[in-house]
C-alpha cells in the first residue's frame, strides 16, 4: 500500500509499504479522508513543530476517517464496511496523567504522526492503518470527510472545556484557520454571549462570519480596531490564542479581562518568545495550554453526526493522494486556503 | 508628621506632612512597624514596578501595623490604645471583579504605595495613617512588627489559594525572598508533601531550610541539580514563581510536570520577556497570576496570632524611621538581607 | 396606588399603598407586567415556602418589569420613560458571602417578596416601585411581559452554573414548570448533549418539546421509563431537581450516574423528607443546592433582548391586576398553567 | 491457608482455603495485619453494608498489609520479604470514569472484602492474598500494624480532597469513630483554620483531642454545643458527615454555613433517611459523597512513612487471628473500641 512519508522539510514523497494485518485485536482501515492539520503542514515546511524534530522519515496525519476492511478475531463491536472516525491517540490508562483523567499527557501516549517521541509514531496519511477497536468510532450518517473532523474538532471542543463554562462569557479567538473556526462552533456551543474573531485573512474572518461570528477583525488592516472592542467591554473574558504567533499571545494578554482566562491552543515556535509575561501577573491572569484532546472524541463525533456543527465551509480543497505533495503546498498558503482534506 | 516620600529612583525624603483627621468614619493609626516590600524596593531602586511607573512623589509601605489613636464617631468595634494590622486596600464591593469574589482585581480599589494609578495612592511609611474601620484587624497576642507580616503573608497565601489544593504535592518556590520565604510556609501548612526551594543566595536557602524546606538548591552553583530534583520526581505538581526573573518563570516551565501548575508571584520586568511560551501549551500547564491577595487578610492575622507561623527567621533587620533611606538601601542588598522593618 | 397583599394561605387582597417617592438615589417605576413565581404560589396557597412562613401581610411578586416615571436626583443611568427589568434583590457588597462572590447568600440581602426574613421584605405586585439604580436594566427591543422573565431566566441560568460546564453533557430536567421550562433552555444554551425532561402533565411536556427537548417522558404515566432512559446511557451526567417534590430528590439520586451532578432547584416542603441519602455517598454525587440567583441578571436581560430564548410559550395566561386573586388561582392549577403573567 | 469468613450477620468463622499462587503476573502476600473498618462491621452485625446484602460467603478486610512470599514470573518491582501495605482496589483505566479520573468509581472495579457486585468480591483477612504488582506499596520505616492504615487514611484524605481546600477552613468532623480520627487529621494537615470534633463518646472525643481537635463535643450530653459553636463563628465552612446517622447529616445541613460544603463519608442506612433537604437548596449547599478513595493511595503510605501522622492513638487492640470473631465483637463496641486490628 502507499503512505505519504516527510523525509524533511519540503520534502514529501509517496511510497510503498507494507499493508497491515489486524492481529488477534487490531482494526483494519482503509483510510478514505485526511484532513492536514496544521502540525502536518509544520512539518512539512519545517521539518518540526515547536520543539519536536523529525529525526527519521515521518507519515503525517492524524485526521482520518475510513472504512473497515478486516477485524482481529476478538474485536466485537466493529464489522468490515462501517465506516469509523479514527481516534489517532492511545493512552495507557495506568500512569498519573492517566490516572487522573487526562489521556492526552499520557506518559506512555501513542499518537498518530508525531515526532514527540522517537522513534517517532507514524500517522494515517496511508491508503490502509491498523489501529484499536477502542479507537474506532461508526458514523452512520455522514461521510468520511466529515468524519475526518472529528480529530480537529475535538482539539477545539478540548480547548472550550479548557477554558471552563463559557455560558455567558465574552470571547476572543485569534486565528481563523481552521482550527479557530471549530474553537468559534465550540464556544458559540458553550454559550458564549458574543464570539469576535481576529485574523489577517479577510477571506478566513468571512468563513468566521459565516459560521456565526458576532464581531471580526482584520488586525493587519484594522489598526487599533482590537483594542477598542476590549476596550468597549472592559476587556473579554475567555481568549483562545490559536494563531501560534507570539503577537497573538501578547494580544491575548493585552485584551483579557483582569482575572480572565487565556486558553494557548496554536503552536507558537520552539525555544523563548517574547511575552509580556508581567501582566500574567499583575492582571492576575490564568493561562491554560490546550494539547491535542482528552475525553471529548466521541462527543465531537456526536456532533458532526447530529448536525450540530456545519463544517463543511471550513473545507476549501479535496486533494487526491497521488498529489499530496501539492495538497501539502496548498495548505500552507494561508491566505488561500483553511483545511485541505486528501482522498485517499 | 513625618512621611518618607520617593521623588523618584534612589530619592528618598522624610518630609513633613499634615497629620490625618479620622472623620467621621475613619481610624487614625500611629503607625509602629512597616516592612520593606519588593515593590516598595522597585520603587527605590528603579523608580518603577514592572509597567508601574512614579509620576509624582509617592509615599511607599502598604506592609504595616500599629496602635490606634482616634476613631471617627461612627466607628464601633475599635478603640484607642487597640494594636492593629493594617490591610492596605480597599474594595469597592459593587464591581464585576469585587462581585465575582476577586476584591484584588477591583476597578476602584486604593491599594497604599501603589502607583498602578495617578494620582498614585499613598502608602503608610508614615507617623500616622487614616484607614476605615474595616481595614483595622486587632491583635492581641502579637507585636506590631510580626503584626505588619499579615500583608506579605496575605500574599503568599492568596498564591497558595491561587495553586489549588497543596495537599500531597511536590512544590517548587523558585526565589527565597521574604515572599518566596512565606510562600513555603504557606504550601507547607496546605499539606504539601514536600517543599524544595531554590535561590542563588544561601544564606536565604539557610532561612528556607529553618522554615521546613525539604529540599533547597543554590541554582547558581549547583548546575543541574534543580533538573536532576525534577526528573527524579517526573516533575514538580506546583511551581510557585517568585523570583521575578525571566529565568525563573522559565526554570518553572522546564521542571513542572506536564498538566502542572505554576503561580507567577514575582513581579517579571515590564514590557516582554523570553519565555518558553510553547511549552505551556505542549505541556498543557496553567500559569496563574497571583497579585496581591483576596480574602484571606484575617486569616493571616489568626495565624500569626496563634503562632501558626514563626516569620521571625525572616526578619534580618529593624531600622529606625530616621534612617529610613538607609533601610531601603539595606534592603536592596538581596545577598544580606531578607525582610528590613521599619520602626516609626 | 394599589397593592396585591398575601394576608395568609388563600388571602390575597387588592390594597390602597402610599406611593413611593424616589429620594436621593432610588427610582420609581411603574410595574407593567409581574411573572407569578412558584414561591408567591406557595405563599398564596400554604401561607409558607418551605422553611419561611407569612407573619405579616406580604406583597408578593419578584418578577417585575416596566417603566421608569421618577429618578433621584443623584440617579445618572436612567431617564423616565426608560423600560426596565427590574432586579429584585440587593446585596451588600461588604460580608463574606459577597466577597466571596455569591451575593444571593448575602447575610444583609434584601429580596422583594419574601418572607424568609422578618419584617418581611416587601415585594413588586403594586402599581409602583422604587428600587436602587443598579436593580435597574433597560431594555430597548422587549416588551415588560418578555422582560418579567429576566428574573425567572436568572434562576435557571444560576442553576446551570451550579452544575458546572454543561457542554456535551447528558442532562435530565425532573418538573416541566416555568422554571423547569427555562432551565432546559439554559441546558441548551449551555450544550448539552441531549435534555430528557420529566413532568406529570402531558401540556407542559408538549411545551418542553416545543423548547427544544430531546426526551419527555410523563413519569407518572409512562411507568418505567425513566429508568429504562437513564439506564440506556448509563444514567444522567447532571440532574436539575426542579420539581420540589421529595420523590423528584429520589429519581434524581437513581437515574444520575456514578460521579455525577444534582442540581435542587426546586423549593422542597420544610422540614425533613425521606431521602436515599445513603447512595449520595456510595454513588459519590454532587448534591448542591440554586438559590435564587448570583451575577447572571444581565446575562438574562441581554439573552432575551438578542432573543437567544424564545419565552413566550411558557407564558399562557396574562391577566389584568384587578383579577390578581384569580391570576394566583389559575397559577395553582399546575395541570392547565405554567407562567400566568399579572398586567398592572 | 485460613480464612475469616462471614456467612451472615453474626457467622464468622474461620475456614480452610487453597493457598493462592502468584500466577505469572501476581504477588503473594502473607498477610501480618488487618484493621476492622466499619463496612466489616456493618456485614458481621447486620449481614449488609446500606444497600449491599451478603448473598454468598464473603472473606471481609479491606486493610491489610504483610509480607511479599512470592512473585510471578514478570514482576520486576518487588522481591520476596518486602514489607507492603496492600491496595484493596483494582481499577479498569478503560471506563468512563477511569477515564475522568475516578478509578473509585470504576465501573468494572475490584475492590476486596465487599458484597457490591455478586459474586461478592473476597477480602483480605486471610493467612495469604494474591493482588497485583500494582497494589503492592512498599514500606520501609514502619511496621504492617502501621501500614494497614493505608488503606482507612486513603479514605480520610479522599474525603478532605471531595471538600476542596481547606486552607483556613473552619471544619467540623462528625463522629469520631477510626474514620473521624483520620479525617480530623487530613483536616489538619490541609491547613484547616480549626476543627470541631463531635461524637456521642468522651473517649472518642479525647482521642480526637489528642489527635489535635480544637474543639469537642458530646451531642449526646453537651445539648445545645454544636449549634452554639456553629452561632458563634456563623457556620462552619465545612462538615465532615462520618457518623452514618441520618441525625449526623442533619446536623451537618444545620451547623454548615450557607453556601458551605458538606462531605457524606460515613455509610447511611440503606433505603429513605429523613433529611432537611431543603434547606440544601435555601442554604446553596454542596453536599458532596465521598466512596473508597481515588488517587491518594501512595500519597497515605508516604505520610505514614515520614510520620506525618501519629495513628497509634487509634489503635485500641490488636487481637490474633484465632480470635477473629471476638475482634470483630470487640469492634462493634462503639464506646470501648476505634480501630481493632487482627494480628495474622
Amino acid at each position: 500500500m502507499k503512505a505519504c512519508v516527510i523525509h524533511g522539510a519540503k520534502d514529501l514523497r509517496l511510497e510503498q509499504r507494507t499493508p497491515p494485518s489486524p492481529g488477534e485485536t487490531g482494526v483494519v482501515v482503509r483510510v478514505r479522508a485526511g484532513g492536514i492539520c496544521g502540525s502536518d503542514i509544520h512539518y512539512f515546511k519545517d521539518g518540526r513543530v515547536g520543539d519536536f524534530v523529525i529525526r527519521e522519515p515521518l507519515v503525517p496525519g492524524h485526521e482520518i476517517a475510513g472504512e473497515v476492511t478486516a477485524v482481529g478475531a476478538s474485536v466485537s463491536t466493529l464489522l468490515p464496511g462501517d465506516t469509523v472516525a479514527v481516534h489517532p491517540g492511545r493512552s495507557c490508562g495506568r500512569c498519573p496523567r492517566c490516572r487522573e483523567g487526562r489521556p492526552n499527557l499520557c506518559q506512555a501516549v501513542f499518537y498518530m504522526g508525531s515526532a514527540s517521541k522517537f522513534p517517532h509514531m507514524q500517522g494515517g496519511f496511508c491508503e490502509t492503518v491498523t489501529v484499536d477497536e477502542s479507537q474506532c468510532h461508526v458514523v452512520r450518517s455522514i461521510d468520511a470527510t466529515v468524519a475526518a473532523f472529528a480529530e480537529p474538532l475535538s482539539v477545539a471542543l478540548h480547548a472550550a472545556h479548557r477554558a471552563g463554562n463559557l455560558m455567558g462569557q465574552r470571547v476572543l479567538v485569534i486565528g481563523a484557520g481552521p482550527i479557530g473556526q471549530l474553537v468559534l462552533l465550540a464556544a458559540r456551543r458553550g454559550g458564549a454571549a458574543a464570539v469576535t474573531v481576529t485574523d489577517l485573512v479577510d477571506a478566513s474572518l468571512a468563513t468566521a462570519r459565516r459560521l456565526g461570528a458576532d464581531e471580526v477583525i482584520n488586525v493587519g488592516t484594522e489598526a487599533g480596531a482590537l483594542e477598542e472592542a476590549a476596550r468597549r467591554s472592559g476587556g473579554f473574558d475567555v481568549v483562545f490564542e490559536v494563531s501560534g504567533a507570539p503577537a497573538g499571545l501578547n494580544a491575548a494578554i493585552d485584551t483579557v479581562r483582569p482575572g480572565g482566562v487565556i486558553v494557548q491552543v496554536g503552536s507558537l515556535p520552539g525555544g523563548a518568545s517574547p511575552v509580556s509575561a508581567n501582566r500574567i501577573m499583575a492582571k492576575e491572569l490564568d493561562l491554560r495550554g490546550a494539547f491535542r484532546f482528552g475525553n471529548v472524541f466521541a462527543d465531537a463525533v456526536s456532533c458532526l453526526e447530529r448536525g450540530v456543527f456545519d463544517v463543511s465551509p471550513i473545507i476549501t480543497a479535496v486533494v487526491p493522494m497521488v498529489d499530496a505533495a501539492e495538497a501539502f503546498r496548498m495548505a500552507t498558503e494561508r491566505g488561500k486556503h483553511l483545511k485541505v482534506m486528501i482522498a485517499f
